[in-house]
Formats: C-alpha cells, sequence, structure tokens
C-alpha cells in the first residue's frame, strides 16, 4: 500500500520537491463552482456559478467588491476567501489614508500573496484553501490577477478557476485575441459564455446561479474609474439574455471567430 | 482497514481538499437540538427546541440575547456557545460606546466568522463545535444569518439547524414565499411549525421544550426597533397553542398554500 | 482491537462531532464523592459526603466559602477546584472593589465557564477535571448552578453530581415542587436525605463524612444576605440527626409528598 | 500486551477520568526515603529517614527550614522539593516585607498547589516528582499539610509519605487522639517511633539515618513563636535515645494507649 | 522497504550528516523552468524559460528586477521567490536611504542566505523551494551570485539553476574564457545559447518562452550604472535572432572557440 | 521486545516514578573521565584525569576557575559545562558588584542546581550531561557540592565523579577520617592517589593526563582566602612525584591507615 | 532490525547518555574538505582545500576573514558557517566599539560555542552542521582554537577537521615539537604540507584547490599586529611551490626531522 510520509504539513518537502499540502489546498479550489475573469483595455469582468445555492439563503458571495475600483471571485472555502477580503478591505483603507489615492492592483495582491506564502513555510499554520480572481482598474489601467492557495500570483488576461474550469479556459483561450478590444458589453458576454461552458450538460445559467461583477475606466473621460458593480439575481437576466442569444443565434460559430464580429 | 491520515487537526487538507476536522465539527452542531430562524421585511423569529432538558434546570439556553437589537439561537457545544456570545456581547457594547449605535447584524456576525476561521487555520486550537443563527434589526431592516463552525457565515431568508433539521428545512422552503410579508404573529408560528417537523413522532412541542425569541421594527413609527425579546416557560403557552390550532385546524392544508391565507 | 484516534486531546474532534477528551474529564466527576445543591426560594443549600476521609487530615474540603454570599462544592480533581475556587475568591475581590456589590453568581460562574472553554480549545491545555456547584444569593435572589468540564455552566433548581450522584438525582426530582417554598431547615434536610440516598448500602451519614453549606436572605430585613456558613465535623450533628429522625419517622413516605408536610 | 495510550503526558485524561502522568510523579514520591509530621497543640515535629546516605556526603536534606517559622521534609527528587523550597523562602521573605507577619501556613502551601496544579495542566511541563511536609506555627497556631505532586493540599493532624509509610501511617493511627495533647517531647518520640515502624527489619534508626525538625509557640509567652530547629547528626543521639527506651521499655504496649501515660 | 527516518525535518540530520528536507527542497528547484547568468568585466546578464507559459496569463516573472543596479533569476517556488524579493527591494531602500548608495549586491545576497539558513535551523519552518541567481553592478563592478535553499551563496562568473540545467552548464564551462571580456551584445548571445542547450529537442526559444535581464557599467563614464533592463515578449525577438543566426552559422563550431571570434 | 515508551523526554514519568533522560544524561558524566574532589577543614582540592588528550590540543579543561575563591571539576559534556561556568563567572561577578563580597558556595551551586533542574522540567530543553564538582573557601570555610544533571547538588566531605570514578570513591571512602585536618600538602596527595585508582591496570598518572585545583584559608591570617590556584602540565610534576613516592613507598599499606602518619 | 530510537533530536540522550544528533552533526563535518591549522610563538596559519571547486565559481570561500586580528577556516555547511561567521564580526565590531581593543581571540570562540550550545540544548533547533578552525592573534600572542558542532571548543597548537584530515593530523603530530618556533614561512610550508597528506592520491595540490589564511605579530616592534592575510588563487603559487618543492626535495624525510633544518 502506497503511503506517503510527505504530505501531512506545508512545512515537509517531498523528495522530488513537491509540497503536498499546497496542492491538496489547491483541491480545495476545484472543489469550488467555478469562476471566470477577463480583462479588456478598459474593463475586467469576474463572473461566477453559484452552486448548489440553498432557496432559503438570500444570497452566496462568489464575487465581492473590495474598494470601488476592484473586487474579486472566489473558488473553495469560503471563510477563507472572507478573511483575505477583510484583510485586503483594511489594507485599500489603509493605502487611502496614507496616499490618498486608491491601492495599486498588483500592489494589494502581492500582499495577499506574502500572506499566503507565510502560511505554507510555518508549522503551525495551513494554507489558504481558496483561490482568488482579483480584478479592477488602477493608474496602469485594467488588471486582472489570479491567486493561488501556494501564495503564487499572476497578472492574467482572462482565467478560469473551480471545478470544471478547463472548459471555461479552453473558450477563453479559442477567444484570446478579442478580449483586449472588447467593449464592456462584449467582455460581459464572453465571461458568461465561458461560464456556461463549464456547466455539466443538465444545468443551465440562470438569474438565480449566475453572478457577476464589472469595473472599467470611461471611455470619454480621462481615467474616470467606473466604480466595481455587482450584478445579482433579477438584474443579470437582460445580461444573461445578451449573452444566450448571441450564443444560440451562431450555434455553428463555436470556433468562434465570425461569432464575435458585429457584437 | 480504512485509516483517515488527514482528520487529526484543522491544519491539514486531505488529498482531495477537504479539512475533516471542520466537517467533524460540523457534526457537532448535528448533536445538538434543532433551532429554526426566519426573517420578514419587518420581524425575525429564532424557535429552539429544548432538548433533553432535565427537570432540575430552571432552563436552558438555546436561545440568547446579545444586544437591544439582535439575538441568537445555537446549536452544538454551549460553552463554545456561550464564549462567541461573550465575545458578540463586548463587541456591540464597544460599538455603541465608538459609533453611537447598534453594530450592523452583518459586522458582527463577521466578526466571529474571522474568529472561527482562526481556529480553523492554527495548530493549537480547534473549530468551534456549534452553528449559530443570529437574527436582528438593524439600520438596513431585518437580518437573519447562519453561522457554521468553518467560520462561513451566510445571510438567509430562513434557516434551521441540528439534530433532524432537514424536516424542518423542507417546510421552510415549501412555505418560503410567504415570509416576506408575513407579520410578527404568522411568523412566530412559521418558526413553531417548522420547529414541530423536526420533531420524532413520539414528541409534541410543549411550553417545556419550545423556546422563542423575536425582534422586528415597529410599522408606525420610523424604524423603531423593537427590543429582542425572548419567550420561554408558559411564557411561550399562547403562542404555541395558536400556531398548533393552525396546523391541526389545517391538516390538509399539508402543501401549505391555502393554510396561511387567513393567519 | 479498537482503537480511538480522536481521544488524546481536547482540540480534536470526533468523526460523529464528540470531544472526548473533554467527556474523560467529566469521568474525573464521577470519580469524586457526591455533592448535592438546591435553591429555594430565600436559600442555597450544599452537601457533600467526604469519601475516604483519612482519619489523620483533619478535614477534606469538599465545600468551599468564596466570598460572604456564595460557595461551592466540588465533585473531582481538588487542586484543579482549588484553582479555579481561588480564582473566583480573585473575581469577587475585584469585582466589590470595582463595583462596591458583590459579583452576580451568574457572572462569576460564566467566569470560570469561559476560562474552562478555554482549556478545552487550547492544544497544550487540558480540561479541568472537576465539576463545580456554585450556590449563592445576591441582588437577584438565591442562585444555584452547575459548573461542567466542558466550561458548560447551567442554572438549576436542583442538583447532584459526583459517584452514585444518579441516586440522589432521583430524590430530587421526587421532591423537585417543595423546595422553592422551602424553609432554610427544611432545605438542609432535603440536601441531607438526597445525599443519604447516594450512599452505598453499607455506609452511614455521619459527622465525620458529611458536610454543608448554607447562604440565603433574611426574610424580616430587605435583601440582607445571610453569610455563607460552612457546617463541617461536629456542629454538623444536629442538623444530620433532625434529617435522619425525619426520614426513619416516615419510611413508607418514600413518595415523599406527606412526608414534608409537618416539617 | 496492555498498552496504555494515555500515560505520556499529564494533560491526558484516561477514558476513566484518571491522568496518569500525575499518579506515575506520586510513584516518584515513594521511591523517596520516609517522612513523617505530627502536630499538636503546641507545637509540630518532621522526622525523616536518611536513605542510602553515603558516607562521604556531608549531610542530606530531607529537612529544609524555610522561615522562622515552618519548615518542610521532602519525598522524592530532591532537586523539584529544592526549587519548590526555594520560592518558598522568597514567597515568605515577600510576604514578611509586604505585610509586616510571618506567611500564614496554608497560604504559602496554597500557593506552592497552585504552582503545582498548573505544571498538571500545561504541555509543555512535567508534574513535580516531589511530596512535601510543611509543617509550623503561625498566628492560629501550628499546622502541618501534605503536598502531593497533583498539586493537591491537605491539613493534615499527622502524615507519612514515601517509601514504606503505610506502616508509619498505621502507628500514627493508633496513637492519633494523643497528639493534639503532646508535649514536645512526646511529638518528637512519637515521631521518631512512627519512623522506626517503616525501616525493614534489618535497619536501625540511628544518629546517620535520622533527621528532626522541631517548631512551636512558647506556653508562658503569648504567642510567642519556637524558631524552627533542625536536628541533624550528634545532635539527634539523646532524643534518638529518649524515644527507643521508651519503645523498649514498653513493647507489650504496642497498642499504645497505656505506654504513652507517663511521658 | 527503505524507510527514511531523518527527512522529516530540516533540524534532523541524519547519520551521515546530511539534512534531507534541504535536499529535497533542492529538488523544487530543479522542478522549476532553467534560468541562466554570467558576468563579464562590465556587464552580467541573466536568461530564463517560460516553461509551460499558458497563453492566458500576460507574462510569466522568472526575472525580476530588485533596485536599479540589480536584478534575479528564480527556479522553484515562485511565492518563495516573490517574498524573498519583497524583502531585497525593502532591504536595498533602506541601504539607500541610510547609506545614501545602493546596498552593495554581495551584502545583500548575505542577508537573504542568512533568512534562508534561519529557516533551515528551525523546527517550526521549512526551506526555501527555490534557487536564484543575483546579478548586477556594485561599486566594484559587475556581480553574480547563485543563491541555494540551504542559504549557501557563493559568487560565479556564470551559472544555470533549474530543469535540465547541467545541459546549459556544460556550455557555460566551455565558453568560460570568454566571458570576462564579451561585450554586452556578446554576452547576452552566450546567455540564450547556454539556454537553448537545456531546451528539450521538440522546443525551440521563442519572443514567448524567453526572458532576460541585463545590467552593466557604462564604457565611456566613470562607473555609471546601466539601469537593469527586462526583455520580456516582442522586445526580446531581435536579441533571439541575432543570436540563433550566430548559432545556425556556426554549426560546427560546437566546440565554440572560433563561433566566437568575430561577434 | 521490551520497548520503553517513557524514556523520550525529561518530562515523562515512568510508571515508577522514574525520568529516565535524567537517568540517561547521568551516563553521559559517566562516560567523561574521571574527577576527585576532597575538603579539608582549610582546603579543598579537585584532581581530574585527562583522557584522550589528543597531543595537539594545548590543554583539555577539565578543572575551571571561576572565581577567586572558587573553581570546578566536570565530567561528561564540556560545552554543557562551559555554558554552566560562564553562568556562575556572571553570577559571581554581580554578586560581587551587588553585596561586595565573594558569592558563598552554596548559593552558587543552587543557582546551576534551580537551572538544571527547569531543562529537567520543560518539554522544549534537555538535562544538562555533565556533572561538576564545585569546591572553594567562603566566610563559613571550605566546601566541596556535588552537582547533579538532575539539578541535584549536595555538599560532599569527598567525592568522586566520571568513568570508573567507583574505585576512587573507596579509596576516598576508606580514607575518609583524615580529610578533615589533612594539610594542603596531604589533601593534594589524597586527591591524586584517588584518582590514581580510577586509571585502567595499563596508565599511569603523568604531567599529561593529570590536573589539579586547590584552594583555601591561610592558617596564620583570619579568613585570608588563597586564590584557586589551577595546576597543569610541568607544574603539577612535583606534586605528582610527591604523592606516588608515597603510594610506591608503602604498597602494603593498601588498607591506609599506617601510610599516612608521616606525611 | 536494529532501530534507533533517541536520534530524532539534539534534546534526547540515549540510555549510554549520547546526544546522537550532535554526533550526525560531526558527520557533517567530516563531509567538508580538509582545512589545517597551525601556531606557532609568533604566527598562525590555516590552510584550506576546496573540494569539488566548479570552473563557474569565482572563488570558494573555506577561509573567512573576520577581523583584522583573525580569520577562521571552515568544514561542513557553509551556510552555518557564513551565519557563525556574522555573528562573530559583529561581536568583534562591538566589542571594539566598546573597549576600544581587538576582541580575544577566546572570548569570541566562547561566544560561538555558547550560541551553538544553546542550539543543542533546545528541542525547535538542530546543532551547527559545521567545524571551524579559528587563528589569530590578540594581546597574548597567538592562538589556534578548534570549535564543534556539540559547542566544544577547544585551544590547540595545532589541528586538521573535515574528510580524511586524519592523515594530515598524523602529520601535525609528528612535526609538533617544531611548530613553536617556525617562522612565518615555516609555517605555512607545514600547513601546506599536512594539507597535502589528506589528499587522494590521484589528486594535487594547485592554485585553484588550495587557500591560506595567516596573522602573527610582527618580530621587530611591540605586538604590532600583522592583519590576517587571505591567499587565494594565483597569490597562492609561490607559497605552494616553495612547500612542494622541500617536500621533493626532501622525499626520504618522511620522518620530517631534518627536512626542516634548512627552511
Amino acid at each position: 500500500m502506497f503511503r506517503n510520509n510527505y504530505d501531512n504539513d506545508a512545512v515537509t518537502f517531498s523528495p522530488q520537491g513537491r509540497i503536498f499540502q499546497v496542492e491538496y489546498a489547491s483541491e480545495a479550489v476545484k472543489q469550488g463552482s467555478v469562476v471566470v475573469g477577463i480583462a479588456s483595455k478598459t474593463h475586467t469582468v469576474l463572473v461566477a456559478l453559484k452552486r448548489n445555492a440553498e432557496e432559503l439563503s438570500s444570497y452566496q458571495k462568489k464575487i465581492i467588491g473590495i474598494d470601488e475600483h476592484f473586487g474579486l471571485a472566489l473558488a473553495g472555502l469560503a471563510s477563507d476567501a472572507r478573511v483575505l477580503s477583510n484583510f485586503m478591505k483594511r489594507q485599500a483603507l489603509a493605502s487611502k489614508m496614507t496616499y490618498g489615492r486608491p491601492i495599486p492592483i498588483e500592489r494589494i495582491v502581492e500582499r495577499i500573496g506574502d500572506r499566503a506564502q507565510t502560511s505554507t513555510q510555518v508549522y503551525t499554520k495551513r494554507p489558504y484553501g481558496v483561490g482568488l480572481l482579483v480584478a479592477g482598474v488602477d493608474e496602469t489601467g485594467p488588471h486582472l490577477f489570479e491567486f493561488q492557495p501556494s501564495g503564487m500570483t499572476q497578472e492574467m488576461v482572462a482565467c478560469a478557476i473551480g471545478a470544471r474550469s478547463q472548459m471555461a479556459r479552453t473558450y477563453l483561450e479559442r477567444h484570446l485575441d478579442k478580449f483586449a478590444d472588447s467593449s464592456r458589453d462584449e467582455l460581459i458576454k464572453h465571461g458568461l459564455l465561458a461560464l456556461k461552458e463549464s456547466l455539466s450538460q443538465d444545468k443551465e445559467l440562470t438569474v438565480d446561479n449566475a453572478s457577476l461583477g464589472v469595473t472599467g475606466v470611461a471611455k470619454d473621460g480621462k481615467r474616470k474609474i467606473e466604480t466595481f458593480k455587482l450584478y445579482d439575481g433579477p438584474e443579470i437576466g437582460p445580461l444573461l439574455e445578451a449573452a444566450l442569444e448571441t450564443s444560440e443565434a451562431a450555434p455553428a460559430a463555436e470556433g468562434g471567430e465570425s461569432m464575435e464580429v458585429d457584437t
């Protein structure tokens, strides 16, 4: 019987140089329902599937606004995500008060990355069991970052994490070259369509299980940031309809090139 | 023989990304007697079953008032609940003294959530073995939150936790659309009837084993909060009678739609 | 062979949500000799059996006065009880100096409850191996509380803990409705008779093995507290005689109803 | 094969509620040579057997003076006893400087009791492996206390601990009723005779293996304390002779009643 | 079956004096994609292979600029590298503010070396799972250092670490005598060609998978430092072309001597 | 197979009340080369065997002067001894500065005893693996103390510890009655002869393997302390010759009585 | 199968009183390449073999200058040595600033000895895996000390540690009587020749693998210290030639006596 002697804590390397506990924490991310993020030259969009949403719950927080200029989507342990969110809120607030400007997205992401790395190197802790997509706009434009339980953070053009997210990633890779110049509406459609790919065959995207967060820069003014806007429940209906129509109207366009021409 | 190597502490992930100790702590919640919570547009109600209540004990604390505007119901380890209650009392008091207003329900719930998450990520601690339903009224109206041992917190329209709570949840789901507009009295009846569903067949709801807590906003004035009111023992008799009468008067109305018409 | 993997420390839940080390600590309470407590509308009484009292020892502390208005009876590890007693003495003194009034019984009981809960949630400690009955009188009248190793505390009308205490509890349940209006003397008799029930057949209550503590409010004045009075050794003789006489005089009155009429 | 899973540290209860490490620490006391203590209305006496006394050692400390008004006798780990002794010396000194009077015997004993209890409840420590008899005189008269590794402390009329101490205890129980009114000399004789009972058959009490400590109140004056006096080596000769003469002169008086009449 | 009892933490030596956990951490370095560093009398160059670069990621940080005068290339755990990088950034900043000059390369390298050694000597930590090549220019000229998980640091003329790095090292050793006097462009070519050697046969160096960092001293002025310059994506194209042309133009020059003559 | 479950740390008692790790630490003392100490009414002498003294080492510290009035001899772990020595030096210096007089020998010995006891009662430490003989002169005359790894300290007339020390102890016991009145020279001879007894048959005492430390009070003046004097190497030659001559001159006097008559 | 239960940490003694982890740490020293040290009346010399020196590394630090008046040679874990070196540098600097004079060699050596002993007595640490030869000149002349992982330190006339160092030690023992009066040049030759003895048969001492450090007192002036001088690479050529010539010129002089006559 195989017995792994190196997977009991995050401060033990295996003979191959792996840290199993960090890898197991990543499995917790895969247990979470899928979330998708995309960035264009002017906007970022986060889309999430609310899985197993109980009717009794008024809403499930898969997307959380952190500051006016950014928010996050999570997959994995919700309480770990809340702790990291609250940490980010405090950091964002402190930054505003100290420097008089919104914290740059990359900096806030590095901070949670460092915090997460610490809990992979100290015996008395465990890694965070959650993956995050952090999306927002700062002085250098829109940014999308992926955060992993290892503390690894990476800027992405588009990303999907969580259960069955590979299918969403395939969609994103196929449409990668269109994102940069997509309009706000187009970006939302791409997000929802990518999310739809990750659903199992017997499920549909609905106003009950989809959630969306958008931010961007207003095109007319100069660097006027569009406050992070969360769409949940009925509000998401029209957006969903628009996206699915497109999708059904162009079923043959699976390759995706022609489909996007006129949106 | 199956041997689980990953369930000895809350800082170890299983290869599937699960934290067994947190799941086991949730079992402690299921060992507790059932509690039910419902929120309407104007009120929140908490109902609890006092199980195995010894005659010698003057009363068993399943529902605890924390501040004038909110209280909680607990299922699981009573001493863990008391520690969390006292923590909430101190936080509520500090908030009043610092900001001159009652602490928002969501904020106080997040605080215990964060505290609980900490004990799932530090080697020297264990998760809290208790689930809570926190119900109250603040400036944004009535709120009901569920707190789980993982530190997860979630706003709910209605909720039931503890032993055999699934049956109460079924009742709540069936009547979900009526809660928002229910009157104070109707909400209490729904709470007691949901609780009744979770009793084993040979048991009855009585003044000895039922407990109730209510708060709300007065309809006439503007945001005048009705202080959290705890009903225990004889006091609960009339409420119980009213609810059970309704129930017996309309046995065929199991589906629940017609039953509520004239209450 | 059954091997329990979850019972080595108080920070590990079993898959069923139990904390075995807390349950084992409760066994230490059952190893202690029985103590009984009862509260009436005006008095509280604590009675204890001094088991295995060595002749060489001048007296064994089963009942300890903490402050003028309350005391406790213990079953289990005596040194754990002393540490908790000293903690209560310091708290009671501090309360007097800060607020100029005796500490309310419920508050002091909650304090040791919280302290005890802490040692069930931190890896480096163990639960207290002692159960306490805390009895006294404060501004809200007489109170009796049970404290358990889990940190659980509960107000009781009457209670018995320790070895063979089930038999005392049966007595208490049978006479439950008489306690509220019992006089000081009647309460003492009930306490001693309940204690007697827990003795094994070959043992007798004597001035050497019984101990008693009483406090109450004087009926004439207003809320004049009767200082906690400890009876040990010869002093306890007359009380014991009175109780046992009653008992022998009415052997048929096992049901207890008629027996109490003329006391 | 029996395998005890609950005896590795003092913070683990067995399923029966026992703490084996504390019991094992008590075994260390039984490994120590026997010491005896007795208290009368006016005096306390401590007697000790120096076992395996190497000739090369000038003297072995079985009895230690702590302050002018009290001292102790030890059985078990000598270095643990020294640490506790030094702690008591500092406490006694601090008490004198703060309150201007000798520390009450019960208080100092409680202090080491609490200290010892702590090391039975914290994972990183071990219980003290020593038993003490603390004897002295304070404002309330002469007192003798037993201290156990569990942190348990108890006032005694007479006591014996250490190897083969059961035989000394039997002697003490047989003569119990004479101690209260014994004179200083009588008390010393009782102590030595009790000690003698614990010797194995091939051993004798001699000036080399016996040690003695006495304190008391002068009968004439008012509460004039007789400084704790340690007898070791040659000094102990006359006392030993007096005791053994008595013993040999009255071999038939094993029951002990008549023997003491004329001393 | 072989069972290694000495490889569970970094504070245990094997009987042969090895610390396996440190060796396992070095395996994590070998899991990282290859990075190459070379120093001449006037410049240092770092070259890195971006392995498994997802299309969705905008760029992968294998080379990081720390201060104006130096940067690093990493192989292994990216989050460990980021923590060390941020530490170096703070140290470099502090040095500038305290001493008014860039921190010497050797000093900053020693600092991370000491920090890393600490986590190989303390039970509660794990070694860093990353190797670094730190390259820069200070008052004493250009310097290249290798940092290993053991905390070992060593000044190098040229170095390659990461997966399949042995092949790059062979290239470096073969051309070792040319580096000192190489021009900036020559050094870049050597770096890219060494990197190319480490690719598996079915892979090519492209603008997508190669990354480069250069710093040096301007030849004309005196000790004017050329700011650390990072080449990524399209920018790297011309450099790559130049290097590969050379390589293809002189396939027979595998020995390398003649090949470099006219570059 | 016997498996000792109680010998892994110094905070675990065996069921018999033993602390094996302390006993094992005492074995480290027995691994050290033998040292001997003797005290007379006027002097103390320490003698040590330098075992396995490498020629390359200029000298091996078996005897260390701590302050002007005392020094020590060690058997066991030399680095543990150095740490304790340095601690004693600091304590001695502090005593001089605070009280203006040399620290009493008993006090300094108690201090290291307490320090050593601590490391037998705390999980994170180990006992000191060294035995010491501390010899010196203070206001109460010459004193010799033995210090053991358990923290136990004991005043001795004469003592020998380390490998084969039993044979030296036998010599010391045989001559015990002569030490008190021995002159400085006689005491040295006794020390060297006792040491000689512990040598294996094929070894001799030489200037290379013997070491000696002496202190005392000058006979003429009043309490004038003779500074602790260390004899090592050539210096020890004449002393050694004198002792061995005596020994050879009186080979028949093994019993030792007559031998000492004329020295 | 033999299973060592006592070799997992440095705070556990084996039943024979050994601390295996310290012994294993000493094995790490034997894994290091050999270093040699010798002291004369006027000079000290350190010589080291750079083993497995990669061509790519510019130099390997086997000998490190700490302060003007002393340096060290190391065998074992290089990062442990660096940490100790940096500690010594800070201590030396502090000593200069506090006392205005170079720190005595013995004192600085004791400091690292104490630091190393600490990590053999605390559970959370490991012993240092490095041996050092510390050589320098202070007010009392030239000194050479050996430092071992146990924290043991010892003054030596000559010493060799590391792989195959026994052969170098044999050379040193054979020439021991010549070192005291050797000139600077003679001492260097002895060092290099001793080092040569430790090479395996197929290796030679070269400018690439030998390293040397020298300090001393100038013969003419009074106690003028010759700054610690490190010879590495080409610089060492002439010294090496001189030493090897001597060696080859006198192959028959293996005994070494005549060989040194004319140097």
